[in-house]
């Protein structure tokens, strides 16, 4: 299989972006891993800046631009931490963010995507209002259009997170990540077909989202209709780009229902004292879930982000 | 002015716990400095061993006993994190604990102390019938009574959260601990006079049960009457074997208001990704209240524990 995505472009990418990312830790709790059966390591992207993994596919997708295209500024649709990530990226890089927010989403999202200096341009909650905006911005200003994660320089930013944790956890015998649009796992795949191939990899998807669950099932991309779980950063339906390379190296898709989502959430931030959102404990559910897979395994795990809304809290 | 524990004494600690503990890491977050003004680095305790930095004095408490001492037994009585550290010291020295819990005492915590196999005996919620309890116990048994603070060994061990934040982060002009019974506070001091004598030493200590601050304005010994705060750690008088090294070191105790520490506390939530509880709050709650004091200073800040009923939280 030829990818798209050579190691050399992944290696790139984690030095275009390093000077502006948090090499975040990875941490380990005899508690978790002796509840889990298997000894897991935990990449904490929680940790990373603006809170989640998407800090790294933005500012390679960003940084990626020719010179005299990045002037021209960015243009992206959000309502969560992709939005946060355009903004921040384009702060760093010193070009204009344009982001198009449905007029629903909460308020310290608007928040947090104002603070880097982005303009927001608010819209209906619809997928198509979402897109004719920003197609309309684009027009206007020239700007180039990044999406969440159907993009080569934004899957090679995420798989950064991944190429950390291969660097310093060796012998993994497995590595799970969440999987929603693909960014993270594509990215993920591609690191373990290339640096660490011995590796099984796996994600974990919500029950009530399981459209990579479906494709994979089907061999060809399958959305599911009105998605709905806990984990609201998993509910965008896979890319084709992101598909094409997972399907050459994932091992299996596990499915988790939304109240062990909650619960295996409640587990890590009892026994770990740290803070995750719903879709980063979905591959801890998973493991939780299917403990024969792992048993006395060496498992990477990707702790996607920490975003919550502590207003809002499922307990 | 000639301390009872000597430099030596506080290194002898450090050596007896270390493999038995975690060197938690420190933890900085440029969002964070900036609100507060100046340069922070955080002793994470919240990711020690049980949660909590007490983990450190039960330890070096247990491990400090002579062997045949040893083999009758610990027996203390508490209802938070020092029996938890008993119990999980008595285990690791392979000895019996006895532990006294009122029988208000959430199941969680009750539940904790019995995972390391220590045996409860429940009494009535009163200092008395706690007391008498542990009396009665240490009679039978034979078993030695550790104090959760008012103890030598007990400071040694807690002093060594300072020391590795000292051996990590040089220069600093500042440090500050939340202030209880004061043993973790005490430690903070030997470490400072021995280690880094021209770092201030600073606590912030709940409105609702200020006996340190006003036991310094007085210059002697005075409990305050029903203490009260939702920083549930440091409702604990002073302990006098603390109150006499901390008066020769600390510059300065700061009070803060209960609705100050939950406000401090949910923004190191928010920004950190970390879980602290409230009595880890007050610290941060004090620096952000006195901003002055601290400005463009290098401060390290003891970030006690991270045990917090997620059940009832105060947001």
């Amino acid at each position: 299989m030829k990818f798209p995505l050579t190691l050399a472009d992944i290696q790139s990418a984690h030095q275009r972006i390093s000077p502006f990312i948090h090499r975040t830790p990875v941490m380990t709790s005899e508690l978790v891993s002796e509840i889990a059966g298997c000894e897991l390591f935990f990449k904490c992207e929680n940790f990373q800046k603006i809170g989640a993994f998407k800090a790294r596919g933005g500012l390679n997708a960003v940084l990626s631009l020719p010179e005299e295209q990045r002037q021209s500024g960015v243009v992206t649709h959000s309502s969560g931490n992709h939005a946060q990530a355009i903004a921040m990226a384009a702060k760093m890089a010193g070009v204009p963010a344009y982001i198009v927010m449905p007029e629903t989403a909460p308020e310290i999202k608007k928040k947090g995507v104002a603070s880097y200096g982005a303009q927001i341009t608010f819209c209906k909650p619809t997928q198509q209002s979402r897109e004719e905006t920003a197609a309309n911005i684009q027009q206007e200003t020239g700007a180039t259009f990044i999406s969440p994660y159907n993009d080569y320089d934004v899957i090679a930013g995420q798989a950064t997170a991944s190429l950390e944790l291969y660097d310093e956890v060796e012998n993994l015998d497995a590595l799970i990540t969440p999987v929603g649009g693909g960014g993270l796992t594509a990215g993920a795949a591609l690191v373990t077909h290339y640096f660490s191939p011995k590796t099984k990899l796996y994600a974990g998807e919500p029950d009530g989202a399981k459209d990579t669950y479906v494709s994979l099932q089907n061999g060809t991309l399958t959305p599911v209709e009105s998605p709905s779980s806990i984990a609201d950063g998993l509910l965008a339906t896979m890319g084709d780009k992101n598909f094409d390379i997972i399907k050459e190296v994932i091992e299996a898709v596990f499915l988790v229902t939304d109240p062990k989502i909650v619960g295996a959430m409640r587990m890590i931030w009892e026994r770990m004292k740290i803070i995750i959102e719903p879709s980063a404990a979905v591959p801890v559910a998973a493991i939780l879930d299917n403990k024969a897979t792992f048993e006395g395994k060496r498992v990477g795990v990707i702790l996607s982000g920490g975003n919550v809304d502590l207003a809002k809290l499922p307990f």
